[in-house]
Order: structure tokens, then C-alpha cells, then sequence
């Protein structure tokens, strides 16, 4: 059998430290690097990231598509693409391990009051802040997958009151549910700081807006470490401005990179991370790759296959 | 027997909450507010943090000695300390839940660029910076006591790699250890992120300086959250404007309130908190005094008494 034919896609992403990892994960794998594509007929397989449309349609042989991130909504954009064709998402422990370190880090920082301390060392004030129990603090989760799901259960560790939010109901340990767009306004107003680690859908674009952002407690926090799609950027800056929200941490955004011109590079409430919250390793992520491909020539099921109706 | 009568002499801290706590926590509990002492002679105990030097000495049925904190130099520093009563630190489970939740914060902080990411935000940049798996980075505690250990706990759950150095040998699982001068220099240079958690003693003050911050790899990070004493102030700024420390967190200081004029206050490279990493919580602190009141009552050994020639 000869080895796979991998085409690399991901414009956007450094290419050197994946072709070495998948070279390791995989050894004699045949790695195109699109455009150069040479014979498409001998492709088949394709990992992406942001791949230009329609670059995926004209591969006859093409088996399964894999994607780089979590998310594959930046894969499901592209209309051309083959529906007969599985596409995977990545499921990798550390990118796991990555987004509960950042939840975690924001949430303990608007916790302990981190934003107020930086204040008051800006302005030569030494005064102690109430400070909390974690048992006092609610967090909230809109999302309870992978992602949702782990941090959720890092904070639970913590001793927050965690409450988590999902399209349908879930069941995670020592985590208040909350399911359904019936359930969502009660979640909201018990929430004071809220996670979005939310698939972005047609039915999840644009969640955070105006209207559910102002059903949270006056002075909570809003953490987005999901997509940018789920925010409606021109309504966060009021109720930042208005102390309705205290602040926010933003890891994606509408339009990536961020232009320079967006208010949100400078406004003194906002944390802006350049969707870096959770990196694919790609040590760990070629290795699970790898493996994928592995079941898929035994003829054995793909791990991790998205649902397209869905959409993850 | 007629109530417990308690001397509260810690004039830096909130009265009325501690006075409300104390009440619920020993109904009926007779409280001296310093320097209202009422008749010195009924005075069965203390409650002690940075009391005016002198005023225990002349209690003549004083008891037990408590310390509102988990340290206990402050209340050392009194020569005139009556040398044959006991003397209690504190030892809050939430007290320990806010400094592990305070170090954590801060190393994640510095695991996970952020002071890096703020200056890429100031300036308007957007790129992703390299991400390390936490088993890569290296986490140094000095100090392996309540503190240091459930710190070491919390960070080899994130999957940090994470040493400890003490006076003397300590096994924490998970955990590398190093004990002794003969080993410190060992754990330094292998250490990324230190966190400093030693009781005061003469053998520990000023333990971090130039000689031993230089023996840090070139680009780590120092987290002092335990006393002021342990750093020489004047060493860390020539380290850090010499990029050899990335940055440091501070809580505490040889002189608090921290100065005005005190260069840390504006320093870039500074974070600044109150001595507030982890504040005594009246509620659950009081009644854990109340409860060390009762054993003594009962003729039962105390919990958490000082060694006195240790000093912790």
C-alpha cells in the first residue's frame, strides 16, 4: 500500500513546525503544499485551516477532509465543498488543555479583580479589594462540548458556582444545566462571569448581543473564546462604557486579523488576544491526524466526524 | 464559665466585619476593641495583626495568642512578645484558596504571554506567539509549607512541571524536591516561573537577591507572594531592565503601604497587588479561632501553634 497523499491548506499557519510534525506522525507520508497540489487525482486526504474556496471541489479521489481547529465553520463557508465527503475536526487534548488554561487565567483574573488592581496601580492607590469566595462567584458557560465541558470541570476545582448552557441539555458534574433558547434568559441573570465556548451555527450568530448581554447581572464579565460570529461587535463598547459589563476578554473576532482601525485594539475594558486563546499543538495534532488516517486505510470508522447538519 | 473575653488588636484590618464574624462564630464572646482594653486582667485572649509593640506584655492572664494571618513575624518583631504563651497562626482553608488561586492566576498569566500580548495590543499588533505545553514550563516554589504545597497541587493539575525547595526535605507527590542552601542554586537554574512562599525567618530574609535571581535561566518570571523581607527591592529592577527577569509579580513589601515614591509602583514590568493575595475571610477565620478558643477551654492542645525559634 503506498503511503497517504496529505494536501496542506492552511494558508495562515506556520507550515514548517506541521510538515515536520506530520513528517514524525506519519513517516513517508507524501505532503502537497497547496497550490502546489501536482497530480490532484493522487490526493487523498487534506488538512485546512481558512483554504481558499473551492480548492477542494476538483479532487477526484479526495477521502476525508481534516481541520486544523476545533471549529470548522471556515471549512463549511466554502459552498463547493464535496458533500459526500467526511469532514473531521480536531479533537486534541492540548488544544483542550490550552483553552482551560486561558478560561481559567480570565476567569480567576476578573475574580480577583485583577483589572481594578492595574487601576489603582496606574494610580499609586494601596487598598485592599473585597475579595470573594470562589463559592460566591457564578460563571457561566455557553457551550458544554469538549471545550465547555473541561472548563467547566477546572472551575468546578476552583470552587466556583458553575452553571453551563447547551443546545440541548447536558449532564456534567456539580454544573447547574441550563438548555434551549427558553432557558437562556434565566441563565444569563444568574451569570457574572460568562464563557462563550459555543460551535458557531446559524442558530448560535450573534448570541451576544445587546439584548442578552444586558440580561447579565450589571458589572459581570464576558469572556469570548468561541468565534468571532457569535458577538455583535457595535453592541459591546456601550454596555462596556455604560459599566453595565465591567470588561472582556476577546480572543476572535468578526473579521481576523482584527483591522487597526477597530475600537476594540484600544478600549482600557477590553483584553484582546489574536485568536490564541487555544493553538494546535502540532505535535500532538499531526500524531491524532496520523492515527485518523490510520483507521481510515484499515477501513476502520473516523474518529470525530462532523455532523454538517449540525455543523459540528 | 463565663465567656471568653478577646483582645482585637489589628488595626490595619476591617473592624466591623472581623466584630461581626467573632459574634456569630462564639455567641456571646466578650470583645475588647484595642486600646479599649476594659480591665487588662480579664483578658483571656488575642487577636493580633500589626498590633502596636508592647501591648500584650502587660496582660497578666493572657492565654493564647492568635495571629489573623498565616504568618506570624509581624507579631515576632514585638521583643517584649510574653515568651511562655502560646502563639496561633492562621490556618484558613480559604486562605489557602486564595492564594492558590492567586498563584495560579499569575503563573498561567506568564505561561500564556499575556504581558506580551497587552504590549502586541498597545501596539496595535496581531500575532500569535509561540505556545508551550504546560509539562514544558518549569514552576520553582520555595517554601513547601500549606501554602507552597497546595500551590505545587493545584499547578501539577494543569500539568506544569513543578519543583519545590524547602529547609527541609518535603515529598509532595508530583512534585520534584529540593531542600537545603546546598540545592538551592540547583533548583534555581532549572526554574521558569518562581513563587515565593517562605515564612519569614532569619535564615529566609532578603533570600531573593541579585546572586540568586541571576541564578534564574535568562527570561523567567518572579511571583512573591509571601513576605517583602524575602527580596532585596533594590536587586529585582536592574534584572529586570536588563531582561534577565521578563517580569514580577509583587504582593508584598519591606515597607506597606508601599511608598508613593517607590520606583515598583510605575515600574512596566510590575504587577503591583496590596499584599492581597490571599486575605484572611472573617467568616471562615473566626470561626476556626472560635473553635482553637473552645479546645483550650476544654484543656485540649491548641491547633497551628508557633515554634518560636523556627518562627513559623
Amino acid at each position: 500500500m503506498k503511503p497517504p497523499v496529505l494536501l496542506y491548506a492552511c494558508p495562515t499557519v506556520d507550515q514548517k513546525a506541521w510538515v515536520e510534525a506530520l513528517n514524525a506522525a506519519w513517516p513517508g507520508i507524501d505532503i502537497r503544499l497547496w497550490p502546489d497540489t501536482g497530480d490532484k487525482a493522487e490526493i487523498d486526504y487534506a488538512l485546512v485551516w481558512k483554504q481558499p474556496a473551492g480548492i477542494l471541489s476538483d479532487l477526484p479521489n479526495l477521502k476525508v477532509i481534516f481541520s486544523l481547529g476545533a471549529g470548522v465553520e471556515h471549512v463549511l463557508t466554502d459552498t463547493t465543498l464535496p458533500a459526500d465527503i467526511p469532514l473531521v475536526r480536531m479533537v486534541d487534548p492540548t488544544l483542550v488543555t490550552g483553552m482551560v488554561e486561558f478560561v481559567v487565567m480570565q476567569v480567576l483574573h476578573y475574580h480577583r479583580s485583577m483589572p481594578d488592581y492595574a487601576a489603582q496601580q496606574r494610580a499609586g492607590i494601596w487598598k485592599q479589594l473585597p475579595q470573594l469566595l470562589p463559592s460566591e462567584r457564578r460563571i457561566g458557560i455557553l457551550g458544554m462540548g469538549e471545550l465547555g465541558a473541561a472548563c467547566a470541570k477546572a472551575l468546578t476545582g476552583f470552587g466556583f458556582d458553575v452553571a453551563g448552557w447547551s443546545r440541548t441539555a447536558k449532564d456534567v458534574p456539580g454544573v447547574r444545566g441550563f438548555a434551549g433558547r427558553e432557558q437562556l434568559d434565566a441563565f444569563l441573570a444568574q451569570t457574572d462571569i460568562l464563557v462563550c465556548l459555543l460551535p458557531l451555527t446559524d442558530q448560535t450568530r450573534g448570541i451576544l448581543n445587546r439584548r442578552t448581554l444586558s440580561a447579565l447581572p450589571r458589572g459581570s464579565y464576558l469572556i469570548n473564546a468561541a468565534r468571532g460570529g457569535h458577538l455583535v461587535e457595535d453592541d459591546l463598547i456601550p454596555l462596556l462604557d455604560a459599566g453595565h459589563l465591567s470588561a472582556a476578554t476577546l480572543d476572535v473576532f468578526a473579521v481576523e486579523p482584527l483591522p487597526v482601525s477597530h475600537p476594540f485594539w484600544t478600549h482600557p475594558k477590553i483584553t484582546l488576544v489574536p485568536h490564541a486563546a487555544a493553538l494546535t499543538h502540532p505535535g500532538t495534532a499531526s500524531r491524532i491526524v496520523a492515527a485518523n488516517i490510520d483507521r481510515h486505510r484499515r477501513g476502520e470508522p473516523l474518529h470525530n466526524v462532523v455532523d454538517r447538519t449540525r455543523g459540528y
